[in-house]
């Protein structure tokens, strides 16, 4: 991915890496490679959309039928199911201490239009592998472990992205979430009920949870770049949203001259550079994209009357968030007035960054080590459903090495070995805090 | 329309212009005012958007009324009706030598979908109210006159704009035309039977013409920031349009470092701000815009992997448009190289200048002189049917006010007291060639 011109960022100048060491953690357990390929390739066949390419959207069709599999699954386990009024589909494990709070492991299950087979699925799968491992290992926890499929994790249907884990920590409102509709007016909850998996339980947890752990591809190019097999979570950047629209007038492209024009097109692509220029001024690791631009009535011999044009920035420093939004907006405003257009800013989003509880990283870290693989701690440059149940219990994640740190497209790409490095360092980071 | 930050680009240094004198022609003759003016506002009431907007676009419900009602005026007049494969609309009234070439004026009744009452209607107004005074006062020309309303002048619902016109005069080709489709399929030709307009007559000069003459309204500010009533348009500016494609890697938004991005997005801001500055470095009255831009997947937490900016360059000078398309074409390979993207260039369509012939425009400034109008020579920025047909015969154009330069929105305005200047000039103008 990296150009010739833009060299990759070097790793962090204080390397947060380890290098895998003699085991020291009791009991570990290594899930079975062939069944979890297995497992891997079986999911990855409904909604299939070709060679590594998965069309399984929230509340689709493709959705009802990997979810039917996955309840087949989790029966087949014997674990005790259960559906939420979102369609978060729970399967638990009883522990020995009946009062012990269950640990919670998952990701979801939905994809991208066209996306990539790892990218949810494979937190999935390595939840439920560790369930199998422990079921015919015979092996016992003292807290109750608890696997979890979050419904709508991608927010391609419906927006916001994450919302049934938001729901579910409180984080949003059920019934406001129920009215959310698609690009053709259908609402959740009607699209819910229409594939049958609007359950009974209340979408909220209904005691205590010890910790949620959660593995996914990183969807970014460090671990590669540093040559490792698991990446440590330590939280999730914040992220602020927003768009400005540039109001300028219509006109004929042939006979307006050029001193008399207020172009909105030219106000829009200055800010973009602005972007563009952002990230270097405040944060080694701060990011900001202009993704999305419309122009009207977008001719080609119109002057635009109308550009709106997106930004989307990042930090693991709230203030840097903070500090990025400020600038765009000011250079939003100076290139409307060097324009001599109008200029409306909404800003759309806006997330603090999350940092995880220590003692799952800790959790993911000992594990990795323990099973002797190389890891290093980073932050998630996406958000997670993990965020929003860092909410309500300590939370943990693992990332699996994206090669090229391409995700949510067929060339999305992460090695059987990474997979199962990053799955076997999940489990065996739950079994840790369940024991 | 001109900014404090941008004021109006000033008159030619050496001015064009000239001061209304003493007539000096024989016979000249004056429109009826009122009758104009009520013409007027009869064709603007037909595919009416409201107080001076006009959905008038070629091919539609609305144009199929205007077009009855053309036809119905002409048939007032008894002049001998035709009507071509291209659905333009002619009416001749004889002159008194049968062998004098004919004298065309004219334009055309379609409009934008949001467009003003004067583009183009006035023109078609003008000649027909030139033909009704004709009539009134029994006076007789050597050479026939015809006027008519030219098919699709405005190119929205089907392109190239100006296609009849140009099929009329042997630019394009009338079969390949029939198959442009609009938006939805429908094939032109299936459109124009559909509203009972493709005539028998072959869409082509079936004999030399005299000369042709068209009024307009200037759709740019510079007769009204010269303070004078009629232009004298010497010719017609020609234009590159062409659009550039910059393709880099869709990725996530988030954990993509900024170092790792090939974004076409930055790219495109690069260009469209070379484009802004091009006129500056080449021509006093170049121009060039960007009137179209379109990003996928276009979504506000996706680096985009493709996005199109189109270029609108225009000149009077044939030599500096190839110079602004080159510029252009260099800045896009620039900013391409230097975002690491990929960029392609796709040329759409290339128009020479055209010079009007002198004996036009000498008329046509000679019947304003005549008329005691305040006048100037300048150059159309707009394309118009005229520039086809003047590479048929002998052509001119006289110009209305455009107040604040505005057209193709119901902000477009000239005053009655303009409107009539210029169509009274027409009218003369014409009756000087075919005298």
């Amino acid at each position: 991915m990296p150009s010739v011109l833009n060299p990759p960022e070097p790793p962090d100048p204080v390397p947060e890496g380890f290098v895998g060491g003699p085991a020291f953690g009791a009991m570990p357990i290594d899930l079975d490679e062939n069944r979890f390929v297995a497992t891997m390739e079986e999911q990855a066949a409904i909604g299939s959309a070709g060679e590594r390419a998965l069309d399984r959207v929230a509340l689709t069709e493709a959705d009802r039928e990997v979810r039917d599999w996955f309840v087949e699954q989790l029966e087949a386990l014997d674990l005790s199911v259960r559906i939420d009024e979102m369609g978060n589909i729970f399967g638990r494990r009883a522990g020995t201490d009946p009062d012990a709070a269950p640990v919670l492991v998952g990701s979801h299950l939905d994809s991208q239009p066209n996306g990539g087979i790892y990218d949810g699925a494979l937190g999935v799968v390595a939840a439920l592998e560790l369930l199998r491992t422990l079921e015919d290992t015979g092996v016992q926890t003292t807290h109750p472990i608890e696997i979890v499929n979050w419904t709508n994790e991608e927010g391609t249907r419906f927006q916001p992205a994450m919302l049934s884990s938001g729901v579910w920590a409180g984080v949003h409102d059920r019934d406001e979430i129920y009215d959310h509709t698609d690009s053709e007016g259908v609402r959740f909850e009607d699209a819910l009920t229409g594939i049958g998996y609007k359950g009974d339980a209340p979408a909220e947890p209904a005691e205590p949870y010890e910790a949620y752990l959660e593995l996914h591809v990183e969807q970014g190019p460090y671990l590669e770049a540093n040559n490792v097999q698991v990446g440590v979570v330590t939280g999730i950047v914040g992220l602020s949203w927003g768009s400005v629209t540039f109001t300028g007038e219509a006109d004929h492209a042939g006979p307006t001259p050029m001193s008399g024009r207020q172009d909105p097109m030219v106000a829009a692509a200055d800010l973009v550079t602005a972007i563009r220029r952002t990230p270097g001024m405040l944060g080694e690791r701060t990011v900001a994209t202009s993704g999305s631009i419309s122009a009207e009535p977008n001719s080609i011999n119109i002057i635009p009357e109308r550009v709106t044009v997106t930004w989307d920035t990042r930090d693991r420093d709230d203030s840097v968030i903070d500090e990025a939004t400020e600038h765009i907006e000011r250079e939003a405003a100076a290139a409307a007035e060097r324009e001599g257009v109008g200029c409306e800013v909404e800003r759309r989003m806006r997330s603090r960054p999350t940092a995880f509880a220590e003692r799952c990283v800790e959790a993911v870290e000992a594990a990795a080590e323990d099973r002797d693989y190389d890891g290093m701690r980073l932050q998630s440059g996406a958000g997670h459903d993990a965020a929003h149940v860092a909410q309500v219990c300590d939370t943990g994640m693992v990332f699996a090495v994206s090669e090229g740190g391409k995700s949510h497209s067929p060339a999305e790409f992460t090695t059987w070995d990474d997979c199962y490095a990053s799955a076997n360092t999940l489990a065996n980071a739950a079994l840790r805090i369940a024991k």
